[in-house]
Order: C-alpha cells, then sequence, then structure tokens
C-alpha cells in the first residue's frame, strides 16, 4: 500500500455501512412512487430513461391515479406491491415524501431515493420536513439518497433515475470511471460532456441534499465497486472533515480518484451556503486533505473530464519529466512552456545522448527537447525517438505527443508506434492537438488504440501533470 | 491617448519604413519564382492557393524549364517580365536566391518573399547565405520576409504564399484580426484552428528567420492598416528591446495587440537557439515590456484564438467586478473559483440590491452572485438581472452568462437578450458553455448575434479577465 496511514486504518465498519447501497446501484426490481405517463412530468420522464436504459429487473409504477402506464402495471400505494423491491424512488411533493417514506418503512424497503425537491434548501419549513424524513429513515434502518437531488446513473446495472431527457442531456458510453457529486446540476451537465468526449462511465450518483448518503459512502462503495477503475468526485462542502480523510484515503488506497472542489474563496461563501446549504469552509483545509490522502484535485469540468479520461487509459508516470515530440517548432515550445508552468521538468538531451538521437532524425531536425522533427519528418522518426528516451533509456517519465495533420508523410501508423512503446516502457504518452478539422477527423487513429487525444496544448499539459499525481497500485 | 509615453513617441520614420511593406499585403502584380506544375512541389502549391484564394492581380510564374503553367505563361527569368511586379515570391532552392535576389534588383523590384528554407537555421554555410542575402537587399533597398517562412496570407488583398495545402490547412473566414508570427507552424496551424473557431482573419504574416521585416515592422504596418482591428503576435525572442518596446506602444495606442511569447523558461532556451537561431532571454523583460505597453498576453494557442475572437466581438471591461449568471448552482461555483483565481471579482449582491434582485426572479433561485435561477428559472429572469445588475445599475463591469441548453423553457431569445443589455449598458457578457451536444447545436443562438461562444468556463473565464485588459480607445 502506498499510503502507510491508509493500511492501518480499520475501514471494515465504514465499508459494511456502505454494502448497504448495493441496492441503490444493483437493485433487481425498483418501485417509482408518482410515475406518471404525462408528458415532461418528472414521473414520465424517469419511468421513460428506466426503459431507454434497459433496466432488466422489475419496475413498479406507483400512483394512485393510475391502473396501468404503457404495458407496467400501476400500484395505488407502496402496501399494494407484490414484492419488496430493492430500491424506492420518491418523485412526490415534498409535503407528502415523509408520510411515503413511513409506507416503505412499513413495507420493510430499505433503499430510497428522494428526487423530490422543497426540503432544505428553500428554508425553514422544508429543513423540518427534512429532519422529519431523516428521523423516518434512521428509525427503520432506511438508507436514503436526496432528498432534492437526482440519484443514480448506472450504465453496469443499468438504471437512471435521472430526470432530464436524454434529447437535453446526453448519456455517456459505458466506462470504468465512477462519479460522485453533491451538485446534480454540475453531474447532469458532465455526463453530457463526457458523451461528447467519449468518457466511459460506470456509476453515477448525486446525493443533493445528502441527509444519509454522502460523499463518504460512494468513496467507500466505489472502492470496493469490481466495475470502478476510476473514481471522480464533485465537492461543494464536507461537513466531517475526520469522516472525509478517511474515506479519501480509503478510496485512494483502492483506486485513483478525481476530485473538484468548489467554493474555494470565502468571498463567495454566501452563495454556497444558499446552494445546498453547507459551508465551504476554508479551502487549505481541503487541498491539504486531498494531499495528504493523494487525490488527484483538478480546477475546471474540461480537466475533471480529461482526467479521469487520461488515468482510465494510460499508465501513470512515474516521475515528472516529459519527452516532447512534434513536428512543429513553436507549438513545441509552448507545449515545453506549459509543462514548466505546471510543474513538469522539459530535460534538455544533451552530450552523447543528444548526440545519439540524431541517429534516427533528419539532419536539421531540433533533438535537445523539446524534439522538433521538422515538418518533413516522418512516423520512423517519431518511432526512433520515442523507442530510444523512453524504452531503450530512461530519459523521461512521460512523452507528449504532438499530433498535427498538416503534414503528408504523417501516417496512420502513428496510432501503433505510440501504443507499442507504452506497452514496452511502461509510460505514458499523451497526444496533444489542435481543433481543426484535419486534426479532429484523424482523432480515430490515437482512440481506437485506446490512447485519448486532447484537442489544446494546455489540456494535454495538465493531463501529463496529473499522470504524475497517480498513486501505485503495484 | 491612454500610455502617455507611447503618444510623445515620434514614430513617423518607422510608419514610414512600414508603410514600405504595403506592396507585402496589397500587390497588384506578384511573380512567383520556382513555381511549378509539378504535384506537391511547393511551387505547385503556392501557386495553386494563390488562385484559390482568389488572387485578383497578375500572376508572372518564372520557371526556366516551362512556357505555361495551365493558361499563364511562365517566363525564363526575371528579366523577362514584362513590368515590374509589386512583389515577388521565391521559392526556389537556398544556393540560388542570392543570384536571383540580383536579378530582382536589376529590375527593381522592392517586396520579395524568399520562402526557401535553408539559411542561418541550418548552419554556418546558411548563415553565410543569409548574410550575402541581406547584403544584396540592404544595398538596393529591397525589402525581405523570411527567408525559411510561409510568407503571407491575406483575405483583404487575397494573397496566399503558404506552401501548405487547404486539404491539411484549412483557411479562415475574412474578419477583423491580423496575426505576426515568428514561427510558421504556429502560425499554420493557428489558421486551422482559427478556421474551426470561426476567427475571422485580416492579414498573417510569418517572416521565419526575419533577415528583414520582423514583428516591429508588422505592428506598424497593422496599427495603420484599416483592415486590422485586434493584432495578434506569436513571438519567440527578439533582437532589439527598444525598438520592440517602441513598436509595441505604437500599435497598441492605435488597437488591442494580443502576446503570445513562448521559450519563457531558461531550461528550454537550447531549443529556442537551435528553432530559430534566437535567444529568448530573461521572461520578466518581456512580461515588464507586455506590461507597460498594454499588449495583452496570453498562455496558449486556444487562449490566443479566444481572446482574439473576444476582442473583436465584444466591448472592453471597464473594471474587474464579474456578474455570473446561469440555471445551475454547481457549474456557476466553478465559474466564481475560476474567476477570482484569475484576478476577476465576484461582488456578492447584498443588501437592497441583493433584495431587490429577488423581485423578477423565482422564489428558491439563489441571487446572490453567482446568480443561479435554478433549473426551473426562464430567460426572462436572466434578462431581469442583466438589466439591473449591468444597465440599471453599476453593479459589475462584466456579465459572464453560462448557456446551459438541457433546460426545456430556454429559448433562442437570450441571443437578443445579450446583445440588446451589451448594447444599453456597453458592457461584455463572455458566453460559457459546455461542449455537449445541444450545446454545440445552439452556440448559433449567440454567433447569429455575433457573440462568441466559449466551450469551457475556464476558458470563458480568461477571456473576461483580458477583456478588462483592452486599453482604451474612445
Amino acid at each position: 500500500m502506498l499510503n502507510e496511514t491508509i493500511s492501518t486504518v480499520s475501514a471494515s465498519e465504514e465499508v459494511r455501512s456502505a454494502a448497504t447501497l448495493d441496492n441503490f446501484f444493483n437493485p433487481k426490481s425498483v418501485a417509482i412512487v408518482g410515475a406518471s405517463a404525462t408528458p415532461r412530468k418528472l414521473g414520465t420522464i424517469v419511468l421513460e430513461n428506466m426503459a431507454l436504459q434497459g433496466f432488466k429487473g422489475e419496475i413498479f409504477p406507483v400512483n394512485p391515479k393510475l391502473t396501468h402506464i404503457g404495458a407496467l402495471q400501476c400500484y395505488r400505494k407502496i402496501s399494494d406491491l407484490p414484492v419488496i423491491p430493492d430500491l424506492s424512488i420518491i418523485l412526490i411533493p415534498a409535503e407528502s415524501v415523509v408520510e411515503t417514506l413511513k409506507e416503505h418503512a412499513e413495507k420493510q424497503i430499505k433503499n430510497v431515493i428522494v428526487i423530490s425537491a422543497g426540503f432544505k434548501e428553500t428554508g425553514k419549513e422544508g429543513e423540518r420536513l427534512q429532519d422529519q424524513l431523516l428521523a423516518v429513515a434512521k428509525q427503520n434502518q432506511i438508507r436514503i439518497i436526496g432528498p432534492n437531488c437526482l440519484g443514480i446513473f448506472d450504465n453496469a446495472s443499468r438504471i437512471d433515475t435521472f430526470f432530464i431527457p436524454r434529447s437535453l442531456i446526453q448519456r455517456p458510453d459505458y466506462g470504468g470511471v465512477s462519479l460522485a457529486s453533491q451538485s446534480g446540476s454540475f453531474v447532469g451537465h458532465l455526463m453530457d460532456l463526457a458523451s461528447f468526449e467519449h468518457l466511459g462511465i460506470s456509476r453515477v450518483v448525486n446525493y443533493g441534499n445528502r441527509v444519509d448518503v454522502d460523499e463518504c459512502d460512494a468513496l467507500y462503495y466505489f472502492a470496493e465497486d469490481p466495475k470502478t477503475r476510476v473514481v471522480g468526485l464533485y465537492l461543494e462542502g464536507i461537513t466531517d472533515g475526520k469522516k472525509f480523510l478517511n474515506a479519501a484515503a480509503y478510496c485512494t488506497s483502492h483506486k485513483p480518484v478525481v476530485v473538484l472542489k468548489t467554493g474555494k474563496h470565502e468571498s463567495i461563501d454566501h452563495a454556497l451556503t444558499s446552494h445546498t446549504g453547507s459551508i465551504a469552509g476554508r479551502y487549505t483545509f481541503y487541498k491539504a486533505a486531498f494531499k495528504k490522502s493523494r487525490m488527484i484535485e483538478v480546477t475546471s469540468e474540461v480537466e475533471f473530464v480529461d482526467t479521469c479520461k487520461a488515468i482510465l487509459s494510460l499508465p501513470r508516470a512515474r516521475g515528472n519529466r516529459a519527452l516532447i515530440v512534434g513536428h512543429a517548432g513553436g507549438l513545441g515550445l509552448t507545449v515545453a512552456d506549459l509543462c514548466i508552468s505546471e510543474g513538469l521538468q522539459v530535460p534538455e538531451a544533451s552530450g552523447d545522448f543528444g548526440q545519439s538521437l540524431r541517429e534516427g532524425t533528419l539532419s536539421y531536425a531540433s533533438v535537445t527537447n523539446p524534439i522538433d522533427l521538422t515538418a518533413s519528418g516522418t512516423d520512423d522518426n517519431a518511432q526512433f525517438i520515442f523507442q530510444r528516451a523512453l524504452v531503450d533509456s530512461d530519459f523521461a517519465d512521460i512523452g507528449i505527443y504532438l499530433a498535427l495533420w498538416g503534414l503528408p508523410q504523417n501516417s496512420e501508423r502513428i496510432g501503433d508506434i505510440l501504443s507499442d512503446v507504452m506497452k514496452k516502457s511502461g509510460k505514458p504518452i499523451v497526444v496533444a492537438t489542435l481543433e481543426g478539422k484535419k486534426c479532429v477527423e484523424k482523432r480515430f487513429v490515437f482512440e481506437s488504440k485506446n490512447i485519448p487525444v486532447f484537442f489544446s496544448l494546455e489540456r494535454a499539459v495538465r493531463v501529463a501533470k496529473h499522470l504524475t499525481e497517480v498513486p501505485s497500485y503495484s
């Protein structure tokens, strides 16, 4: 184990507790309280999304006014259900939720997602309702996600309780990244972005007011979850620093965790308080906590997606020395500047080693690093440099390849070349490119080899930096 | 005049000197020495690109081995030309360039672009050739762009001497931004990016080894050029600090200049030296020079394009207080964090003013700034906030609108609303969005009103910051 303070933490209780979340993520049967057939109602959209997501278990719509929704039988109330569903999703107005939850308790339902808004986030009366909700849950050992949340989107178990139509927010494909988010709007739009960016997603949970299930539960659950290979966490504020630190350390001792914290600056605390009723607190504490638990901190939604994607597909970097290879002097220098600004090293290829790089490049190529193969350089030149500097020697820990397609002699072989070097060296190569027509067309050259492509030099360099922050799990 | 040290600088000589550049940018007749009909030869590509660019003047191909290229008569040598062309483009091997230049001198040709490589950038022998080239030019008052350059791409006069086929590097549409770049690869690929990003370009010049015409000439010329409204400058190193500072100050006293400097870090000086034979020098000098001359410094190719685009279309910000408006709490907070990190203020809407914002928003909206209209908020709510905080009051200097299309009640009216507020207030509104399918589809809503859209929160925030750095020209 990488972090010694982690392995000595006994987390058995928390892990057991997190196991009670399994019915949220892997239910065999789901009740939908407030299911509807009226266009644009939340209960209609969620029912539709469950179908579109391809949920294979049983669905029990609950609505006193309907006997059927489509082919599904509809139930008047929870007590009428023929079985005890593994999970119930509540979509009815806030003032009826507590009463409904009591019926859930009688039916012995143990996992409930309360999508409904109108609780603590709306003021005193809502806070009272939320307290009652929590009391009923505690008394009956019911685990609750929400209220005021989107719930769960799951590509493994095919759950989708997000009440946003797919025409407005696309759903991402299946993959190894699981996300936990306090903010619904953040994670909702992030799914759209993940879909656009081809980031493979396993499970997503948004707990909104998080009366019960919170980021700590998610971290323990994802730590143990075989479907999850990388965890992404969006955080506004936490309530128990020690609990968070333990959960974070436990999760990062199993798999990499990427974190985006907002509300960093005290001058906007006012906005955070009114947003989800939590206090951001001193950012310095969070920063220290992320560092101590070896979470990988990012600062924007794009960097969040990019970093998750890179960690999912590329090996970690064992050091921070970058080799930059391309066919363009000025852009290579820009990459070098960005690397140094981000704390990476750009070592000079000097002496005998530097001379040896001339053997497989054009006489007028610049081979001191950044390497400019020149506009006449070939894929063979690139292969030679990567092989010599990453495989045959330990000149650098990470490669950055500047993929520009404005040159006739560049071929699609480069995908295989980079893939092969990564296999042989165990070192990552980050592909940086520009958002031009040809470069976008050619992204498949790399993506078909499972090598992500970053459409800005800065995005690529940030990713390279974060790859140096990934813990070792060997 | 904004910068008092500028208006007292007598720049008449430099401006007169820059006027001799006019035949580069506005020639009526062009000789192409080394024009060819052989596929993929540079002389073929440049001739083709001049035609594709729609040059309306006369073209005189020069090649001793051909009598015609297509419908054009081809001349054996420069002395055979029936007129004195305004501009000559030389594409023949380096070792023959000096001899050819002497023929140009005899023919009284005063403006020559030497595309050919093989000069100082290749070593001692090349340096000797370059010195000879310069001597002939000086002796005969010939202005030279190059050698080892792409030359000029011009959407106003329809010149394109770039030897990269359009199938590999797209050409941008016409617009008010002119670019000067030491690096050919940088500016070549930037044209591709500008095309993809719909950045309107007027003139582009790449001077490579800059034996004569350099960034200072370009700055004086663009300062006086009526087609140029914003100048973008890519810089590696300069040779004369005082000369540069004067040119920069002169140009920024006429129009905004965006600058990207590479080779910032001494640890990569080795790469810069071998790249274009210049020394980057201390970055602190450059940083001070940019600040003193009120150039707007950016750090990446994407920020370069974004900033040019924003300055071209949006009013400058007269202060650094940002109003953030959107329908998403978490993403609004992310924007606020990024703003503060970039040195913008996010003032709290408190007291009576804060209360007054409640009049036109939903009861559960968060109106302290960042403003979260909530997922149920409407375009009317957004209009109300912008009107009150930017037009009716001076709460902020700049607006950032978070355009997310995952909400059914958001309409295309928002384009008109933002446009109207900007007209009334004279303040800029920067549109931030995510790269999701719907958001990309809807970019036209803003772009049809000449409002640029930035597909990442960080890109939008950086642009907002740079709008506060634009000098006043009123």
